[in-house]
């Protein structure tokens, strides 16, 4: 009888071999699935700008490195001990893990899997090995134990998400990352409650997900902030009520504004969505005294330390940040999807480029000049 | 028919001249009570560190000024439109207001009252104006509304809460703002969880508050931090179960020693009970990732900053400070009497010492020297 194992696969990937240059479409190999491993055939990818920090080396840097963590695709073989994964079935690939065993998963507040912890650097989460190897041999680093930039990837278990094969590969993919993110932060984070006022500092992809999330739990206003004034449109078909350009206000801070539109208070939720200190600041400084809450997802460099008025939080505000906005991968995917397919939430918008694998340089240059939402990437095209 | 209205009121009280000074007991007048307010004979009142705060004129330095706001009293006399308050009532009086119409009071999670808005600056809450005259006739100045180193004081109805005259006076007085604060940050704001862990920085009274807060939830590991060796003891008779002194650290920082404590992972609650950014910083470095909780309840300067590391906060973590430690005055002070004539908290321990009014300036010597958790300074002695 022949051996049914797999074997390595032989394929084509966009290699990072020093930071800040561009991607190198190679011929790579990747291993079998071992143990609780999963290996996946990547249909589309998209990127984020997490790719980006860590391209840029701010955070963890070694290379060469395969990026890409926010992706859709079909399981092509399992390693040994995998559950309730086979061949053909339709995932996303995260990079929190969920167990759904350990005290984290067991607790509502928490998504950090102590299985399969989050780490910053590469290597497989249970072995600390890769699963990548160049034309010569030679190893190449994941990013978030997923690297989607390839056609197939290895991943553990744990964080890949089944999802229905109803939902479109181009949504399931958004949701995977930047989307969940934004979505989860509205909804599980900060539980924005109807009739809220809500401020999205950074209208990014995250940041208009966020948007999205917070219009669905019944926000009624929702202010918009942004450098970039072509925001303002994009902004209001993703229900933005207010935009706010602070480059174009004379002599009143952001505050100042937020505060004169919101009768004095300031807002009850406050999201930074751009990843620089002094901008969790101002968001911090636009929540409410009582019970304002401020909510960080924008991911700067690693030593960035946010600085907070200490009387102003003692005033009664709150600090939160947690990876993917609080959403629990296995959990929250499928339930947004759901949301996304009966037209609850409208995402689909953040979608405003799609390129072949191999033009994945040009999704870099439209993300760093802002003239791109999502740029999804296309393995088969 | 005679006059029933009540009249002015002459009495002693301890006035702070200036700011760092000694304060000085002299005969002042005490208006009667206007629309909505209550006038009190104090029974007795305690040194609470944020009165060393205004005095040192950290924040809001106005003089002369009668400092206290940590009390117990019988309610004298009310003034028009009073409400479910009579002559003879045994009440404390509170920083924060609760009118409990607002959309502050209607929300289980805000504590700053709308209708009496807390302010660090003096005057009665309604109209900005005083209600102390010294000897000469020239106004003095209030702190928070409350002045409770005085005889008799005026407030606003919203400040005094009614106390069952079963609860001791020198406990009503301590739940009025310090020891209230602590039980309220453990139980109402952080909501510590059975079998969770806690670290506390500073096991002054409101330290101690919150160990017995965190013990009455549950908690199975409390950490005290301080930097006073006297501290172990006591705080394990308020029911700390590890004592850290960082000044007796050999090569270790107080997050490395609490992360080993803890299984590498760090405490789901930490407590700044001291008022100093840094101590901010370290308590919340000492949390664990996924959903630790930072509380901060120290009260420094009005300048002060806090300074997070964002990478931190984006791996799952939350800051979160709230006045009287989100307690609800009206709601909460008596509930957590009855739990203490119960038993089920143990406060009385944080009397150390008791002064005449006289002595006032006693209270203030052992609390600046550390001699005193908190000293009780009776009317009437």
């Amino acid at each position: 009888m022949a051996d049914q194992s797999p074997r390595r696969i032989r394929c084509k990937a966009a290699v990072c071999r020093a930071a800040g240059e561009p991607l190198v479409i190679e011929e790579i190999v990747v291993d079998p699935p071992k143990a609780y491993e999963v290996r996946i055939k990547i249909i589309c990818t998209s990127l984020c700008h997490t790719d980006i920090t860590f391209w840029q080396a701010k955070i963890a840097p070694v290379f060469p490195r395969i990026f890409g963590h926010e992706a859709y695709g079909v399981v092509e073989s399992v390693g040994e001990h995998v559950e309730g994964f086979a061949a053909g079935d339709t995932v996303v690939p995260t990079l929190l893990g969920q167990c759904d065993s350990c005290g984290s998963c067991a607790s509502e507040q928490n998504n950090m899997c102590a299985a399969v912890p989050l780490t910053m650097g590469p290597g497989m989460r249970r072995d600390g090995t890769t699963r990548f190897w160049d034309a010569q041999g030679n190893p190449l680093h994941d990013l978030f134990a997923v690297s989607s930039f390839s056609e197939y990837t290895v991943m553990d278990v744990n964080q890949v998400v089944k999802v229905d094969p109803a939902v479109s590969p181009k949504l399931a993919c958004l949701l995977s990352c930047g989307a969940g993110t934004g979505v989860g932060a509205a909804w599980r984070l900060a539980k924005v409650e109807p009739g809220s006022s809500v401020a999205v500092f950074g209208l990014g992809s995250v940041g208009l997900a966020v948007t999205q999330g917070a219009k669905m739990c019944g926000a009624s206003r929702i202010i918009g902030v942004d450098l970039n004034p072509d925001k303002e449109k994009i902004g209001k078909s993703f229900g933005i009520t207010d935009f706010v350009n602070p480059s174009q206000l004379d002599k009143s801070s952001v505050c100042e504004v937020i505060a004169e539109m919101t009768g004095g208070g300031g807002v009850d939720c406050s999201f930074e969505c751009v990843g620089v200190p002094s901008v969790v600041t101002d968001a911090f400084r636009c929540t409410r005294p009582g019970n304002g809450k401020t909510i960080v997802l924008g991911l700067g460099a690693q030593t960035d330390v946010l600085c907070l008025p200490a009387l102003e939080l003692l005033f009664g505000k709150c600090v939160m940040g947690s990876p993917l906005g609080g959403m629990k991968p296995k959990t929250d995917i499928p339930v947004f999807a759901k949301k996304c397919m009966a037209k609850e939430l409208e995402l689909e918008g953040l979608v405003t480029h799609e390129v072949a694998l191999e033009e994945i340089n040009k999704a870099f240059d439209l993300l760093l000049q802002g003239k791109s939402l999502r740029c999804v990437i296309w393995m088969d095209k």
